[in-house]
């Protein structure tokens, strides 16, 4: 039987739960594959660490070179994470025909036109499945399941940690603070919790899908991050009263020649299945042109789950050289010649709908001001909702509009002109609805 | 840019849809493959029927031989249903060397070993993601997304049918026979439903996912079939008063050297995602040993879903075409040698939690005999559930037990002896719980 020699860079959680798989599975790989995969070579930061991983036939090293420079290794799997080593090992690989299997998001994000063109230029073999959703194969589905279809829409839960504290903020009526302290005690979250908390880890997820989805390479800054950490306890009540759950999605659909690209919290109809993906796990909804409304669910994270994506790209990539081809499936979906480089739509081009909660002065002709700058802007109103009255003159009531289809433009120019009126005592909170 | 020759058998809902999608999406299609792709052939039963299709290019016949003796014909795609002819068809072509696109459940189901070993023989491809759960790519996830993994469990709704007709008896508290005329006039069901509403669609492609999952021919016949029209309004109401909802999952497990494989109506608990898949839409939950749980959903049938998952098996393997191989992937997931010939469980051996309805004269010691008889077999029971006592003495009570995990052999031999018993006044329900 023929091995196939893999040199691991990294052997963090992703890296060991690889070695863990395909120690564990081997007979079952062996089984569908009809060859051996072995990790021959690993480089680390620090090789003298002592790890609880099976590392017998493994040279560790801290050296890049030993894994690019030995003619030996058939593919390179670079599971280290940040960008700057990780482009460098990355290129050097496909530079001289080795294929590769990463599960860097970032590096696939802010680099994708040189990644995917050197994998192009080269005809070699580029496994990405792991860089967005974990043990989802959301990516096989999306370039090979979905190949005949126009995808009309992406939206996607692809962030893990700020999915558990909106799900436990909506359960436990819990602010943003706490559960965030909780969840980083249960190691959901990080100590510095900003790129998954603020929507950085969920755009690089959402760039990579979009560029899959559309054959093109968006740039990376352009998309628009918003994250949860404003979402009070009293937003997710009154969705839930409205009919609505919030969730932070990452959102990406065609327009011409442009491309919405936008992670923010959105209002869901409750009764939506993506409304019933909860906690860490992750889900992403797909609509094609003919397929209509796919959905895919699964852990986004973890060494098992995501380890068991790097290990089917392994597989899929050591079938490519088991019958002797290069890539059999263009890098981004499309040929080259036919790439396209699609702009991000600014977000204040887009259209929506919008929930709107105002904080003012509980007294009458409020809400016809409010509703009278808003319909100057031809934004239009399908339901206000006031949950309660208060008091306290001092304290503020919290009036909630729901918009029709707006321009975000208008809606923020309306916004401008409300913000400094005598009746508003605190700032307006704006949410997006997104209707399926 | 090169042609590829597309000779298609059958041009009913899924033929049609395939045309449709071809000329509708040419371009993208163009763009993702490198490719044109042209049907230049269609053999049907009743060539003169006029038919609303793009057939322009294409030559009609009733001949099977136009298609199957044509040199220039690249792919073969089965889309005509039935099994007498299409295993011709497909075996024709397999033999001589042309690849196969079938949507062809009952071909599959039923003749697994000998059109998979033949596919394998010839190193031909044969695409077969349109046999189950439609506009999903399910098997393209389960034998290349989860290729390390051992799969744990099986657990779909892949029957729209009955999946709509117990969602509409669940909301409306409606009669099978109610939602079924309903469901016919709607044309979600057949004028002879039997084939969906008693099982035997869902275990069609239960055997093609479960033949997938553990590399082995299922000898289709023994797979357990049971439909939905026993269920009543009743159970489904309690089922839900005991947090669970009723739907028919096809369920395949691996057990040593046998696999679980039936069909059958379940309680799942209302908080599982299979519990929100509602109305015609198909999801497949898998649960791997790596990725842990995954779901996938979508619409599992109609002319564009169906027709979506046809064209991408057809960009599949005209991609094989393009790069010169054969199949790259073995058609059922394992190499030959590694094939098994694993039996069904019988559905006596299965241990599972049970949903017991007795309809029994209101009167004391009732329940003390009910579970003195399930004792003696060690059946354990975790609830017990009286939702009213009658007026009438002629009337009988329902009295709802739930048991722990039991031998299923036990609970059908202690039915056995409860049936004859003086306060038994009707048929007994059962019906299996599923847990996650």
């Amino acid at each position: 039987m023929r091995t196939i020699n893999i040199g691991i860079f990294g052997l963090g959680v992703v890296g060991g739960g690889v070695l863990d798989i395909l120690q564990k599975n081997r007979q079952i790989i062996q089984a569908r594959l009809g060859a051996d995969l072995r990790v021959t070579r690993a480089v680390v930061r620090n090789p003298g660490k002592s790890r609880n991983l099976p590392l017998e036939d493994v040279k560790v090293s801290d050296d890049p070179d030993s894994i690019l420079k030995d003619k030996s290794i058939d593919i390179v799997a670079e599971l280290m994470g940040g960008v700057d080593l990780a482009r460098q090992v990355v290129m050097t690989a496909l530079n001289g025909g080795t294929p590769v299997v990463t599960a860097n998001k970032a590096l696939l994000a802010e680099h994708a036109r040189e990644i995917f063109s050197k994998a192009y230029e080269k005809n070699v073999s580029l496994g990405i499945e792991a860089s967005v959703a974990g043990g989802i194969p959301i990516l096989r589905s999306l370039k090979e399941g979905l190949a005949g279809d126009n995808i009309l829409e992406i939206c996607g839960i692809v962030n893990g940690t700020s999915n558990y504290i909106l799900s436990k903020m909506t359960d436990e009526g819990a602010s943003f603070d706490s559960v965030l302290a909780e969840a980083q005690k249960l190691g959901y979250a990080e100590a510095d919790p900003t790129f998954d908390v603020e929507g950085h880890d969920a755009a690089q997820k959402l760039a990579i899908l979009a560029n899959l989805a559309y054959g093109t390479t968006l740039h990376y800054p352009d998309i628009h991050k918003e994250g949860i950490r404003h979402i009070t306890p009293m937003d997710i009540t009154y969705a839930r009263q409205l009919g609505y759950t919030i969730k932070l999605l990452a959102i990406g659909k065609r327009r011409e020649n442009m491309v919405e690209a936008r992670v923010h919290p959105t209002l869901i109809s409750k009764s939506h299945l993506l409304a019933s993906v909860n906690g860490v796990f992750n889900a992403v909804f797909l609509t094609g042109d003919n397929a209509d409304a796919t959905m895919s669910y699964g852990r986004g994270a973890g060494a098992l789950p995501t380890g068991s994506a790097v290990v089917s790209d392994i597989m899929d990539v050591a079938r490519n050289l088991l019958v002797g081809i290069g890539s059999k499936v263009p890098p981004l979906s499309v040929m080259e010649d036919r790439l396209t480089q699609l702009e991000v739509m600014p977000i204040r081009e887009i259209t929506s709908e919008y929930y709107l909660r105002f904080q003012v002065r509980d007294h009458p002709g409020v809400l016809a001001s409010l509703t009278r700058v808003l319909g100057e802007k031809n934004i239009s109103i399908q339901s206000m909702f006031q949950p309660s009255q208060s008091d306290n003159p001092d304290e503020p009531v919290q009036v909630i509009l729901i918009t029709h289809q707006a321009k975000e433009r208008d809606v923020l120019n309306s916004l401008h002109v409300i913000a400094p009126m005598e009746f508003v005592m605190g700032e307006t909170q704006l949410i997006r609805i997104e209707r399926f």
